[in-house]
């Protein structure tokens, strides 16, 4: 099988322009076919307190209302999204940008009300990944927003990194894939305030004590949980690492 | 060559959830090969205003500075889009939105200045329709939003009708293509106060007289100017009508 690498990149990279051409730079360089999925949640929240929206979260999700819901789709699907786009395209990349809804490539279902309700935000059902990797193989990069659609008509706010654990699981099936989880420093770190104490590898029972000892915590808990499904649905390797370190061998390489 | 029928609708029809249902129904059943392109001024209109970016027309165009080209990628590229993908995939079309810099299918320039700086408003240069027709033929439905690029990283502001005139005139190299433009009559009407007087058939001859007679005005002209250009470079057929009308066998034909 061919060589799949998928990047995922979150907001602030992608957010400002010095640093969004620089990653687009080094994201072209890499060799094989390519998969590129965004956040955007910096933007989203600005244009929501423009139009004075008040952005809701909970455990680092986003509360989705319907006024929210056209923001996201406005800032994902739209803004963040087309730039991405139209600045791969100027260095010679084919990028395609879609949301769950385009190619009815990821279908979701509004998460069922519990303790929180989270308005708008889909739970990732189905993954319909055949046309997708039909244009990867003719040299089309897919540029995937962090939104998925419910097949009634109602597109539903989804966080990136489920994106991109659910997107490389599919694509598992076309390609050798390689998930790349892209976040603010080289790798899962020992230590907080030691930016060197990267974990080089991270196999589910370290990451067992990891949590229990409190080292690993918050929002890297689920990416790394996605990540031991995703290497388990068929996922050939996981990094996490800095988005500047895309072409270096450091960062944290999660192995079952 | 296969038939392909392509839809061209204004803003205010996709811009209200009612209409819009109705015209995605109608869309849908349209035999054959289809591609949908859209508008959504009154929405970026409304944004602009919300966010206070005052939107200056001129000659029926947007001034499109930095602040509104955001507003317009947003807008058209996000939020009317991506709406009316989902809406057409919960109807089983497997839609597939796109703004000229997705795939690079249509590469235009910044319109040089004149007597008047539009701004960030692209004049189409090239289409690259074989990746699309590829798609097409494969049963997916493009929905193609008012943007294009310069393939230098710059997203451009494109008139709807032209982007369908372009798109047709391409896909005319693949297909037997049906150029439909609809907006608010039935056709174009001798005398404007009667929706009944539709011309049946347009030429290039009766166009001038009936610009001359000033029958013919305003935004109709570049609508028929490129629909005469469509023909001419092997569209097979252009029809000028309503929205609830596309199965009708009303409006008005324009030939050669």
């Amino acid at each position: 099988m061919e060589k799949l690498t998928l990047v995922k990149v979150g907001g602030k990279i992608v957010e400002e322009a010095e640093s969004l051409k620089q990653l687009l730079t080094d994201f072209s360089k890499i060799e094989g076919y390519k998969v590129l999925v965004h956040g955007g949640g910096r933007s989203a929240t600005a244009l929501a307190a423009k139009l004075g929206i008040e952005s809701q979260m909970v455990n680092g999700r986003r509360i989705t209302d319907e006024e929210t819901l056209k923001v996201v789709t406005m800032v994902y699907g739209g803004l963040v999204n087309k730039q991405i786009v139209a600045g791969l395209q100027a260095i010679g990349v084919n990028a395609l940008g879609l949301t769950g809804a385009d190619l009815n490539y990821m279908r979701s279902e509004k998460r069922p009300v519990k303790e929180v309700d989270y308005g708008f935000v889909g739970d990732v059902k189905e993954v319909n990944a055949d046309l997708l990797a039909d244009l990867i193989s003719k040299g089309v990069v897919p540029v995937l927003a962090p939104l998925t659609h419910d097949k009634a008509g109602n597109l539903l706010n989804t966080n990136a990194d489920t994106i991109a654990g659910e997107a490389a699981k599919a694509l598992a099936k076309h390609f050798e894939v390689t998930l790349m989880y892209c976040f603010e420093k080289k790798g899962v770190l020992l230590n907080e305030n030691d930016e060197e104490s990267v974990i080089l590898v991270l196999t589910p029972e370290l990451f067992d004590k990891y949590v229990s000892d409190g080292i690993i915590q918050g929002g890297m808990i689920p990416k790394l949980e996605n990540s031991f499904e995703a290497l388990k649905a068929g996922v050939k390797q996981v990094v996490i690492t800095r988005a500047d370190q895309i072409h270096s061998a450091n960062g944290t390489i999660v192995l079952l």
